[in-house]
């Protein structure tokens, strides 16, 4: 199915690193696209530019995402540029450039060098070839550790992004197929819904960058069971999230924040959140100490939705810290040991009333997040 | 106006540095009493013992405060204990246990130790003594590097609080008194409005502990002019809230951040609220960066509140970095040195829009945080 999508790659020397930095995509028939937005109200020229198209349309051709420079902060000046990338792109591949989505990440302020990005576009549309993942999450990287990137049966795709970091990179962008034919409305729905519980449901540094996209596209090509299709572009799309979480600036543990039992999915999610992006929760995951109290007070701290004390139980793995409103007492070197000993840290509160659930997955906050983004001198 | 207020402080051997660890402030004759509380579900025993009272009576004769153990998490047995510590009191001072409000500070989880915290209140209340804002404040102190009081010519207070930090600590504590008298739905009024500008608009951590509480109390020794005791009550609740913050866990850095020209005091407030709060904004407080893309994002992310991001300007100290859309291509270098020989630094986000204005102080994220909060193992 992949080599139902076609690249190109250059090294255009937007990135100092001389690494592989701009990424055309192009797909011989039209294909049908979902995409979201950064909700920032500070957007990057690429994400309004590209916003505006898919808010009229549906069916594009191809799309361009240079690294290096987020085309952010740029004022008009950065509207035309990231039109004039469009413009090339659909030059080069005999298109309308209506039918090019445009995208940027990497240094905020700084105009986009033009000329060597026109450039790029040209080398990278002269060179296509079957859509290779990782290569493709390659030339989308920043500051990204590890290229990002899954496949599941009847999905695949790609992403980038580690932090709002040093100095602003700022964006998470992931891109995520499926042959199976579905319509716009279809696509829409399982796309939003799948946004929430991915990519919405993990958490860095609780900073929103000003060009995150993530993009799902039905390449129209086989009838496929819908459950099926849809279970598979939840596991890539949650894979490539957790992979994010997994590169977190400094990140050295990945916290599975899980609230059970609760009498909505609304109230789980906003308790989840609050223990996801507590500093002393990911201060407490980095030092491997079972600080229940901790997770309680983060728990408590989602204002809107009361808890009963009572009956909330916390564990952390399949140790039970707290219940009935005081701790259980048992012994916790057992739980800083598995602590220590695991990568992914499973947080659960079970607030034992009712029975919807949420999952968060967050990073933990060690000296290197500080390091990475105290150093930089502008 | 001050020897109007007695006290009596013990070292009843709570806390394990063997320092003074208990309170008690009595006044002879009542005094009206607003008080507000943590709005954390999970409250304190004594935050619950002491708001049921003051949800119904406005008049007291005497405060208790013990520091070292927060009777927090304790259950049923917990509520016992802060009943217990009233009745002491009142038994100590010949006053009804309904007079009396019960606060903790300290370490959660753990049954508070009773026989040396009734020793201690029975100490404390044969020794009493005018107030001495700096006695006071030491005896309610947990981690706090240094005591925190303050006073003006109408009014004087001191409190606690450095983080909600290790090993949980939980507190942020202030009790601001005026000699003025005043009916109880004006010092109310009063109290709600400083106590947005001051204790909830400073940021260490982004936690909401589970025992916080600030009392403002009218003595009513004295007719004095409304605006004058108004603007000094706000002074000493200010000074101790950035004195909060100032000793905020590892802080090197004060940010005072300043939304300006909004169309009203919630957006400024919520804009304000997002940039305090922001990592990137706090490590590049430490980092001495004048990083204007991690204040422009972080004040994009308040999204029920749309930003013209063409009218946006953003200052470090007097340094314009931003406007129209775009960085203004100042040399930085001056704003960096600007940022290394302060402890104060203004952050000031013009929203050209309006008239209403927010201020929030917020500490800066450091080395020192991380291995304050990461290196406790229970």
């Amino acid at each position: 199915m992949i080599e139902k999508v076609l690249m190109g790659i250059a090294t255009a020397g937007i990135k100092p690193s001389g690494k592989p930095d701009l990424l055309v995509v192009y797909f011989e028939k039209p294909v049908t696209v979902s995409a979201v937005y950064t909700k920032n109200h500070f957007k990057a020229a690429p994400v309004i530019y590209s916003k505006g198209l898919t808010e009229k349309k549906q069916t594009f051709r191809a799309f361009v995402v240079n690294s290096g420079n987020a085309n952010c902060g740029t004022g008009e000046r950065g509207l035309r540029d990231a039109k004039a990338m469009a413009q090339r792109v659909a030059e080069n591949l005999g298109i309308s450039p209506d039918d090019v989505l445009v995208f940027s990440t990497g240094i905020i302020g700084v105009p986009l060098p033009m000329d060597k990005v026109l450039k790029g576009i040209d080398e990278a549309c002269k060179n296509l070839e079957p859509l290779n993942l990782k290569a493709a999450a390659d030339a989308i990287s920043t500051t990204d550790r590890f290229p990002k990137y899954s496949m599941a049966e009847t999905a695949f795709g790609f992403g980038k992004g580690a932090g709002m970091i040093h100095p602003n990179m700022a964006t998470m962008l992931a891109y995520v197929f499926t042959p199976a034919k579905l319509d716009y409305e279809t696509l829409r729905k399982i796309h939003l819904e799948i946004n929430e519980k991915t990519f919405n449901s993990i958490t860095v540094d609780g900073c929103t960058s000003t060009n995150d996209s993530f993009l799902l596209i039905s390449l129209g090509e086989e009838e496929l069971p819908i459950q099926k299709v849809e279970r598979d572009i939840f596991t890539v799309a949650e894979d490539i999230a957790k992979q994010i979480v997994a590169d977190g600036e400094g990140a050295t543990k990945i916290g599975v924040v899980e609230v059970i039992n609760a009498e909505s999915k609304e109230k789980a999610r906003a308790i989840a959140e609050r223990i996801a992006t507590s500093l002393l929760v990911k201060t407490m995951l980095f030092g491997c100490d079972p600080n229940w109290g901790r997770i309680l007070a983060a728990a408590g701290s989602a204002f809107e939705y009361p808890i009963d004390t009572q009956k909330v139980k916390i564990y952390i793995g399949d140790y039970l810290l707290f219940e009935n409103g005081h701790p259980t007492g048992i012994d916790l070197k057992p739980v800083e040991l598995f602590m220590r000993r695991n990568k992914e840290i499973p947080i659960k509160v079970d607030l034992s009333e009712g029975k919807h659930s949420w999952r968060y997955y967050t990073s933990d906050l060690t000296y290197d997040y500080v390091k990475l983004n105290a150093e930089y001198t502008t």
